[in-house]
């Protein structure tokens, strides 16, 4: 099993589609607040359809209380500034896949203190800076799932 | 180099996610009409970002037109009536994806004809059916780039 999270998501959109594929691959939601939306945001619901019932969600009010619930997890976290690839990710049951903000990815204080597992998703064009989020989420969750052989 | 095809999608903010996905994977997008949109829609240039005009992209007629013009390419392609997983896909360098409209996947004749070649991405919940056009998309050609260690 693995948990997907997402700090501070502001887009409902790509929520909505990052449930349906934590529901869809078996793994855990983890939202972590102030949301750039409301949880009853009709673009939440469409883009996650009828799924959102059966999901494993889970909320916290800031990241420093995500971090404190989760201090002894296994993590890898991304960003355009990772330096290794998602393939190289040493996937362990039971992992946190920590994704930051569409805006403006993950904050310099959690890129500077979990730097040895900062992973990217290799671009094949300079024109392209990032993917959309629930692409990236979806790439890295199905890898974990296939290395973990789930 | 991988090619992704998509045959009369229907959602333009999927097509513009593909695109983008299209670039940053170096792949050439496939479109194959008719479309449930306008080119010109704003949905689809906002989802797809500036990105658009460095995009290699590829406008079909019809399907028939389609594979007339690549009956000479290797393919696969991807629908939930798909027997084997796509981690099972041989990839090839210049391969074909090919991928159905969001409403109704694939067509029950191009089912047919290409069961051999024809794939899905493993679910882990009853509760659903599919994953988002783009999510499947991302996930796919990204194992693809895997394989072939582009």
């Amino acid at each position: 099993m693995l948990n997907i999270v997402l700090i501070e998501p502001e887009i409902p959109n790509n929520t909505g589609n990052i449930g349906r594929l934590a529901l869809a691959s078996g793994s855990t939601l983890h939202l972590v607040k102030p949301f750039g939306f409301e949880l009853s945001d009709k673009r939440l619901k469409r883009a996650g359809l009828d799924y959102w019932k059966h999901l494993n969600v889970v909320m916290y009010d800031s990241v420093d209380d995500f971090f404190e619930i989760n201090k002894d997890a296994d993590f890898a976290f991304f960003s355009s500034h990772g330096t290794k690839s998602h393939w190289d990710i040493p996937f362990k049951d039971n992992q946190f896949l920590v994704f930051g903000k569409e805006s403006a990815g993950l904050g310099s204080a959690i890129i500077e203190k979990h730097k040895d597992s900062l992973y990217k998703i290799p671009l094949y064009s300079e024109h392209i800076r990032s993917l959309n989020l629930a692409n990236a989420v979806g790439i890295i969750v199905y890898e974990g799932l296939r290395k973990l052989q789930l």
